[in-house]
């Protein structure tokens, strides 16, 4: 029997995660994952994902790769690998072969992020895992005009949180958008509109969405945290360029929290 | 300073609560608020809900009245509470002054509580605590067809849950609704599609929703998990209204969990 290589598509709820990458004292996505495939095939594989996620960040298809030597049908592990994971907060969503040499992080051409902002006096308890809870007043139009700034390639040694020793800071943007997106009522996790509270005056749930063929540590939220010290006036929007140019993590704004962000697509 | 009436609306993820009801060994909805309010106000008063809910149920806008004694103006308590609810699974919606006899439970005119089914092989990580999560096939005309036999006034004790001593299990139910509703991608907690996992495979969402002048214990769960028996052709469509006629517990379906309840809104 020849080992296979699969392509395993990957939802998850961060939360109780220290990440993606197993460690020896806490609990990752990739330890959980990995172990229960150990039990259905027999064997322990690395399985090798496209963006290692920080503790508390989320997936909504995160992909990864790993070689197993076993003959089970791809539905068939998929199925069972689902039943297993019975904590509801990892989904499998598909599980496909692929060619021998496939590397879920080599072979990922773009990956996209999305962070979301409610921006409001208190978010939804529904949703509250999974967006920034940013109470100040912001101006939207001002922090989609500073996001502009970011597009295309550029030294993003600015945006790098520490710990990282990559050997070049250098990035490619292909988007970065910001807007107001909709709660729409037609979910259980939707509130239903008051009467004395119309649903505009609850607040408003912004949406950062960044593609690129590469990113840095922490560089997500530490555009997400600049756009928001931006919005709140601490800093201009004409100061996004300089920022960049500087290279300096000092000049750039805080980092926000990981529990807003969600790693939404890779393409291969 | 005279006592004033306070009419307050709270949306709760239920998930780490015994319930709504102060217990002594648990923590509830209502211990926690109330405890927050008497640190504000200065002194400890009784916060009685339209309906109380059981453990780890959810509430979108449950209603609550209380009588203090102080002079804080409703929206600075509204902002003073929610700063002081740091869980963030609670969140007070609205509070209003209102007239001194007023009563949340005894002057509600109907409530409405929403039921959620996940219907697929696998839900997602981000809607699992308010979703139950049901993989096998349903026959959804059937349950909705099904449903139309509880409109209107009945004796329910057939889906009373045990522990009750109510005067009467005789209630009236103005509205039965299930259908499938959308999740709309323009969400955080929504997946984007897979190539190879056209949404529709992926599992649909069903919404049980119940308004009535009154409910028993585990009413709307026994109701969910009757039509959920019904829909995997456990029972039959005709055999609602004879399990209704029974009044026997024991002819009713299983309970469906708490976590896809949600307590959707009360009417005065």
């Amino acid at each position: 029997m020849p080992p296979r290589t699969l392509k395993v598509t990957i939802a998850y709820d961060g939360s109780a995660y220290a990440g993606w990458q197993r460690q020896a004292n806490a609990q990752s996505i990739q330890a959980v994952i990995e172990d229960e495939i150990a039990v259905i095939v027999g064997a322990h594989n690395p399985l090798v994902a496209a963006g290692r996620t920080d503790s508390g960040v989320h997936a909504a298809a995160q992909v990864a790769s790993i070689t197993i030597d076993h003959p089970i049908p791809c539905d068939e592990l998929l199925r069972a690998l689902n039943a297993r994971l019975k904590a509801g907060d990892i989904r499998i969503r598909s599980i496909e072969d692929t060619f021998d040499r496939f590397d879920a992080r080599i072979y990922a051409k773009t990956k996209t992020y999305r962070y979301a902002i409610w921006n409001g006096p208190a978010p939804s308890p529904f949703l509250r895992h999974v967006m920034w809870h940013v109470p100040a007043a912001l101006d939207l139009d001002g922090m989609a005009a500073a996001a502009k700034a970011l597009v295309g390639e550029h030294d993003f040694a600015a945006f790098q949180g520490r710990g990282s020793d990559v050997k070049t800071t250098v990035r490619r943007l292909i988007s970065v958008e910001l807007r107001e997106v909709d709660i729409n009522t037609d979910q259980p996790v939707a509130l239903p509109p008051l009467p004395t509270d119309p649903s505009r005056a609850s607040g408003r749930l912004l949406r950062l969405e960044v593609t690129g063929t590469g990113f840095l540590r922490h560089m997500v939220r530490t555009i997400a945290g600049t756009l928001v010290d931006i919005g709140r006036g601490q800093m201009q929007v004409g100061d996004m360029a300089a920022i960049v140019a500087s290279r300096d993590r000092a000049r750039a704004g805080q980092t926000a929290p990981p529990h807003g962000l969600m790693l939404w697509t890779v393409t291969y």
